[in-house]
């Protein structure tokens, strides 16, 4: 039976040009990650949904793939719960795990569960898909990958200090020009003790995070809405109208939460983050946000983003520090502060600026054309001594006409197209031809080596 | 609320110890596909349940992992369903999507949905997880690595030949030595024609495949059960009694099934193969055994299977060629060939064996010592440089006890430790320790780059 086949929508296939485009960004990374010194760990795709559940919201617990439980699933089902009524209740009692929907909730079960074989503090990044049941849409996948690099158990402000070096070298590798907006938790609780509404500041900076993409009136249209006084709205427009180079706004920063003792040491750590970054050199622009919240409540000091320059495609990169991270699983008192690269969004900004080096292709170095038995095993014995010298090499599995041999090197992007027939078989030469150049030439196999390496 | 974190049973956490072993292993097997000149893929964890059912047997379909279908799931199904009885028929209903079992089904899908874009024959790799529901046991998981290579679109038998070279370097790079053991289904099929019963070979063969588990004896008793004749079990004994070397083995058998046109072709593919593979040579042991059938139907010619020498553990490398796999996708015709290395199992072996290079480790290469701001900012300016040679470096982010922070670079194996203190700080160098050794140096900047390098 001849099925149309397709895969999920919001998953992608990568094809050998993409996979070569992918691996220059994870390969990139990965190399930064490890200058810095970062240790790699790898966690499973399934979790046990009770990891998961309740850390990322409501509506992160909907956008959790949910797995089937093995067997008849239903067998130990209480029967009132068959309903369309009960469907969540339904969910906890057929599915026990799901797929991780970040590598950070991943990453603090991690520490909990080997916490007597980790040294603190544990420099450690990872590079792993993760799965969310959002809606697709352009740039938006089901499945992409994370490139998280975080330290845990130690609060230093100089981790925060080299995570920005560390983005810095990232994209400068990459050349994608970018701008690091920095916030800080406190200056946010700060804010709200100083406006008088210090027990709203998730609605504060839910709504003040919106600033970029609908402008400070609805921002202010929203904060009523929220329940804020307009007192509180007024006493905050001030703040969000601080203007200057970044220690110009620090200094106004400082003055403005002067009464507020957790702002007040919000405005410090950010500075003391500020000014050892500028001290060391940064090719990134370095930029103040207090509308900077990024929406995950776990950050309890600094908050990092990361925008390109030369391409509007929202945040490619974010991170911050968390005080708390592993409290829920039993663990409290470790902080930690980690950033996440978004390699899928990467990709699309070094694809549209076209950043991507000349010489990405995968494709073998040298093709040997096939044109029977005999002028075939020759050529497998070649081409054992060029793998021998890490020379990539293929032979044309059949003797197929000489033009499709040909275009099939061409076509595949191969540099060099060698021929072994009967002149060759005779002579123990091999005639080498440059695909790009047109130009060929007879060559030992010593020498052929030696062109090829 | 504090709970006990764990993970699904089955499936594993890598720390970086691990992941430098896997990565060693992957690196070494990802290198050699490229020598080859195999490209890389990578298709999606999730495939629709349509793709995946009815491709790995009855048994196959009860080991996938099905995932729920968002949102209200409950809401279109018959309500008559909603019982145990009927759970294959509900979860056909509320569960469209499965995580991948194999890359191989995979891959056919992939071939089918993207052939207008794809260059035959095509060399493709692919090393990503896959995920069963079964039983854990040791050395089984419920997630596992494959690393696979295939050509499709060519039936030439070079193709083996090229598969078999690749194998034999893969093991002979990560120092295992190993048996490559061959078959070829026309033989099975011969075998079954010859003795009588041509429309038992699936049975024959999946009793005949477990000679080396439960002997011969309970495999005739297996056959008797299976239906056979006591008169064709007769006939095959001289076939599973073959001896010799691999040349009399293939006369042998070639005399012996010179009665079944099927079986006298599937004689001439395993001796071609064999010849060309024995002309260029090979480290690893080759065997011919007519009892392997490696249970996958689809196979339809050669088959091989890996066994490594001096660790009992089962099949480490396995594969085989299929002549339709994409004509359950509605594309029929492609001949294909392949083999999947089974990262898990060679990782135990080389652990088990103790084969891993000794420099595999992954820390950093030199640590600086943290004394406090002035003494962390000129370290920080210093590591700068270093890692600007591409020197691997951190700060030890708190000025702890010193005790505490060589004990973290001596735990993490970081090979050595820099020190910029009072003295140093004041002289503008740094002093340089050796933590194998215990010898240390003052050196400037330039120094301790060319040192490090």
């Amino acid at each position: 039976m001849a099925q149309k086949p397709s895969i999920p929508k919001g998953t992608r296939d990568f094809s050998p040009a993409e996979m070569a485009r992918r691996n220059y960004i994870f390969d990139t990374i990965r190399d930064v990650f490890r200058l810095f010194g970062f240790h790699q760990i790898e966690t499973p795709a399934m979790e046990n949904l009770s990891t998961l559940m309740g850390k990322y919201g409501e509506e992160g617990d909907k956008l959790l793939f949910k797995i089937l439980n093995s067997g008849n699933y239903l067998a130990s089902v209480d029967p009132s719960l068959l309903d369309e009524t009960c469907v969540n209740r339904l969910t906890t009692q057929i599915a026990e795990k799901g797929l991780r929907y970040d590598l950070t909730v991943p990453f603090a079960r991690f520490v909990v569960q080997h916490r007597n074989d980790i040294q603190f503090p544990f420099r450690r990044f990872q590079i792993q898909p993760v799965w969310r049941a959002d809606r697709p849409q352009k740039g938006r996948y089901r499945e992409f990958y994370q490139c998280d690099a975080d330290v845990v158990g130690s609060d230093s402000l100089l981790n925060e200090v080299e995570l920005l070096q560390l983005i810095d070298e990232v994209f400068s590798r990459l050349g994608i020009r970018i701008a690091i907006k920095l916030n800080n938790r406190k200056v946010l609780a700060g804010i709200a003790e100083l406006i008088g509404e210090p027990d709203k500041m998730i609605d504060i900076t839910v709504a003040i995070d919106k600033i970029d993409k609908i402008g400070i009136e609805k921002v202010n249209e929203e904060l009523a809405d929220r329940g804020l006084s307009s007192e509180a709205i007024a006493a905050l427009q001030p703040i969000l109208e601080i203007g200057g180079t970044v220690a110009e706004r620090l200094d106004r920063l400082e003055s403005l939460l002067q009464p507020s003792e957790i702002g007040t040491l919000g405005v410090a750590e950010l500075r003391t983050v500020v000014n050892a970054t500028l001290a060391l050199g940064l090719k990134a622009e370095l930029d103040l946000d207090v509308s900077l919240a990024r929406g995950l409540n776990y950050y309890t000091g600094t908050i990092i983003e990361v925008k390109a320059l030369d391409y509007a495609i929202g945040s490619i990169t974010g991170g911050g520090r968390y005080d708390n991270l592993t409290g829920v699983f039993g663990m409290p008192d470790v902080s930690g502060v980690g950033i996440s690269f978004g390699a899928d969004r990467i990709y699309d900004v070094l694809n549209e600026l076209d950043l991507y080096p000349a010489e990405l292709g995968t494709a073998a170095r040298v093709m040997f054309v096939n044109f029977g038995d005999a002028e075939a095993a020759r050529s497998l014995a070649v081409i054992k001594q060029l793998r021998a010298a890490g020379i990539s090499c293929e032979l044309y599995p059949e003797s197929a006409k000489l033009k499709k041999q040909m275009a099939y090197a061409n076509n595949a992007g191969i540099p060099f197209v060698a021929i072994i027939g009967d002149k060759e078989l005779a002579s123990g030469m091999v005639t080498l031809k440059n695909m790009a150049e047109g130009t060929q030439a007879d060559l030992t196999v010593e020498a052929l080596v030696e062109a090829l390496a």
